[in-house]
């Protein structure tokens, strides 16, 4: 192997996430480069375009992308931009690692794929960070070996320490339990084919109206039974546990585990206390794995069918929850690409 | 405190159960001896009565409590004669530990609250022996010092190495999920309200035509979401395992803990291989703490209530499962006696 | 086997840990009856002895001993006393749980195995109780297997909470390593040939002057190293744990495993707060095993044997200490009874 | 911040530890690249430069840190030549990462140590990387922030599945243990006083005439006592543990932690195989370290002087373990350059 090209990464988006992706290529992964930051606010672009040695600032994603400079794109812009930017991408049929969600419905989602399969070839990464993470890939790892034998079930727990002020009810499936939806459907190898949404008495620390926490229960086309409990304002700090439960025995990740420490009558850790210490190196191997695919011409991981497949779950799940009954996913054929 | 009267008991079924019993009384626990065994097998009853110094065999249980050396009852006989032999007890005014059902019906166990409210006082405690089990002991301790807030989930996993032959579907329900029922209305103080009963792809391990496993959904009284994973073939061991979780915290009891084993790339232990070595401990407290309330003139532990309301959300439980949907649970209004 | 006789036991000692075996024997163990109670205060004695009945107070062991409801003996008296106890118990042959230490130096306890080797036959069982443990239960058991090889060295700690105004330098060795003298001698089944103690700085938790911890090294026979923490004054609670390290395999006994607790932030569960939580289930066990050896007409558990190596270990461990260098322990051939 | 510069690294020694860290500066870490590998084997460094773009081969380490394409300069040839190339790179004033030893002996340390000063500030930074492993961070903040009052005694185990064939008993104590002699110097900020070396029957895994394991006891200038148990051929698998015993409280690292499996009549999970997957991270880590400052103009990390102390602690160590007695460390006094 030779370690030359440094990729020259176009990051559309300068928010948080965008500036966030623009610090992790520079200082933390290897082999890339941004070599230009968009933002419909050119100013934004401009501010964080200036910490990068040589980088360009655009306020216009088609610009960016005929860049000699750009060979490759992180989309961390909202939602409601990917469909646009994804299809100029295709135009110059740049490779993309599109933040989820890949669009904000079932139907975009579907342009999309229908784009892609023009193009002949695959181009979009699907930002599904956690199957970067190293508990979840030991499971899948271990599921995939067959030693358990079949999974029949999935137990998940998925807890925030608080949520942001404007989340709502629906929010919860959409903007959260999302990432079950995909990690059920990568680690089972199965497509979710219900949802039913049962919702307890509210905590009394959520916000006046927020049903929190949930339990969502899938179904797959395996025959699996997959439920997730859903807590977002469960204030001790963030756990994202999974537990497969397999004809020969089961497998748990995401238990504590920690330096331990005796004192004051008891024994214990600290819990992480968010989303980005859990998941920090998630993210950096995504992106890493990203740079590495495709400086070496491939495009791996999440795939823009992965992106449609939980947009139809969602819509599944917000029915199931607003009408308080067992919902069917209504999905499109598979298309060849995608298999 | 004076250590005097030593308790007679008539053990009344001197089959695996009431032999069982029989040595636990004999050897184990402290302050009674097995007075009489009773079996409407007389040779049955004479054979376990003969290891046990002054101990007198019956074939009826009426002759047994009519005798002057008997001062409780331990009934060990099938659910089907447990009524009559309740009420019989109830004529000479005797405590009675009752196996578990308490009867077989709700219907049955309604006739025995009414038998035992004419007699003005609790004679009955039924053999719910988690409650005695010291890690469900924590854990209620621990909701009920409102320390972690309001319970607003309850998981529950139940595991089985294997099943007898003869195990139905419907006993997944009836004998085994009937521990998470009581456990459930005692932990959370609350009554269950709803079923549902989901049932995944059975395992191969199950015998053909046997749901196995099994995923049930409790809600209560109090706004509470319960659910139960049953799965009576699981091979690996017998796993009963808990977690609260509630508005401020969770609480997990049943995790493995044991000798840690370090060699052959792995760490851990062994599961408990059956029932017995999980809950013996608890049945051993279960008896003596029967036995001590006994000697002061008190009924404690599990009431008739609790027999008849765990009768009542089983047949619930038993229509949720053949009819695939949620079922109320139709219960009785307390008695003034049980409160 | 016939469950029929109730042993009388007589106790020696009406201070606390002798009232603590009277209700044992009273409350909790099975086959057995408190007979005698002996204090040479015999108003103590008469004290205790008026919690039982038919019990009898006595102020002279030998008048006890010689009552014919007296089957058997439990000394709990100070250890200057037990000598005199001993010889009066072999005198009418009477089995014997004798609380540690055995006699308080190597040189009576001789004496004591040469009037037992004179009876010829065992009568003593030395209340080393941490052989009764469950988890030492199973570590011996593991290590008894070969399945990790030979055991090359064990780790132990021992933390108190905090220990009694008067307890000395010495007694960390003489009272509180001593438990560790007896494990060690009967996990490997080896006995100890030298004892260091190394002293770090001081806690700052220990009375001024306390040598508090102490780090023990004992080498075996067997060529096996064991290391002692021995910290007094630890404030977080009580714990015991051992770790012994063999050819292919570790295994640790003593980790904190209780319900785990999540909230605030931390994760964890409390620790035993002391000495009698963490093994008063031991204590359970091994009066109810010297009762039932007792009913069988056996001797089992620690010998006297047990006794005075323990107590020729000490008097190395209390030059080591002073002398602040490596000690041999001096140790007589062991008599055939004991082999 | 600005990300600007690339730093370009001389690598020399292009071994296996020299090319593991080609490939982690041109795959993993992000700010430098490989300017220049060398090697007294011409070719062997040759071959490792061909896969790195632009970068230049050398048979000599002056000439290599003459180029004005070389920044800073990692170190990875064998120890008996770091002397000699630390004065080189003393002489262009270049930063670098030394793998250790610092050099094979005090002495030789010492000079380097002297030259350093001459310099007149640090350019070196010793490949301790244990130092940068997020368990030894998490164990160092708490012992800091005196949450547990003083550190009183360090219990470390270290555990290799095997060692190379060559291995000697002294090893143990120079390659093995050295890593404990710096971690327990910067877990306590202390400096070791003593060494003795205690050795059990050797494991029957151990080559014929290997002295493995072996136990270690070190005493500090604080007061502290730390012991380490090394054994390179225990078979299972890699550990590495460290427990802080302080006067209100303990806290372990390194016990197993991953994904829970049950199945089989066990619950676990697999021990980390080797060296490399327990503290890969730490090395991109320590690496990542070194280029930042480098690249801010700064040295951190594990100083020239910690190389010499622990240095001097193993020479102290030696002969502890070759006249089987407690040796004290001789100690030069810390110059200035590195309080």
């Amino acid at each position: 192997m030779t370690y030359r090209t440094s990729l020259g990464v176009a990051v559309i988006g300068a928010g948080r996430m965008g500036a966030d992706h623009v610090r992790r290529i520079s200082e933390v992964t290897s082999g890339a480069h941004v070599a230009a930051v968009v933002d419909v606010d050119i100013d934004r672009a401009k501010t964080v375009a200036a910490d990068v040695d040589g980088c360009a600032a655009y306020g216009d994603v088609a610009e960016a992308m005929a860049s000699p400079d750009v060979d490759a794109v992180l989309l961390a812009s909202p939602g409601v931009a990917h469909e646009a930017a994804l299809l100029t991408a295709f135009e110059h049929d740049l490779p993309v690692l599109c933040e989820k969600p890949l669009t904000p419905d079932a139907a975009s989602a579907l342009r999309v794929l229908e784009a892609e399969q023009r193009l002949g070839h695959r181009r979009v990464q699907v930002g599904f960070m956690r199957r970067y993470d190293h508990e979840y890939i030991k499971l899948k790892a271990l599921l995939d070996s067959g030693e358990l034998g079949r999974p029949l079930m999935l137990h998940n727990r998925h807890r925030n320490p608080s949520c942001p002020p404007d989340f709502t009810s629906a929010m919860l499936i959409n903007d959260s339990v999302t990432h079950e939806m995909d990690i059920t459907r990568w680690l089972l190898g199965q497509e979710i084919t219900s949802v039913t949404v049962l919702r307890p008495r509210p905590s009394g620390n959520a916000p006046e109206g927020l049903a929190d926490p949930q339990f969502v229960v899938f179904e797959t086309d395996g025959g699996a039974l997959v439920d997730v409990e859903i807590y977002v304002n469960a204030r001790y700090g963030y756990q994202v546990q999974a537990e497969a439960v397999c004809e020969h025995g089961t497998a748990r990740i995401g238990d504590p585990h920690d330096m331990l420490v005796t004192t004051g009558g008891r024994w214990g850790g600290t819990v992480t206390p968010g989303f980005v210490e859990r998941f920090e190196e998630a993210y950096d191997r995504e992106v890493q794995a990203w740079i590495d695919a495709t400086r070496r011409g491939e495009v791996t991981g999440p795939s823009a069918w992965d992106g449609y497949a939980v947009a139809a779950v969602c819509e599944a799940g917000i029915r199931a929850q607003t009408e308080g009954r067992r919902v069917e996913v209504e999905l499109a054929d598979r298309p060849a690409l995608y298999t």
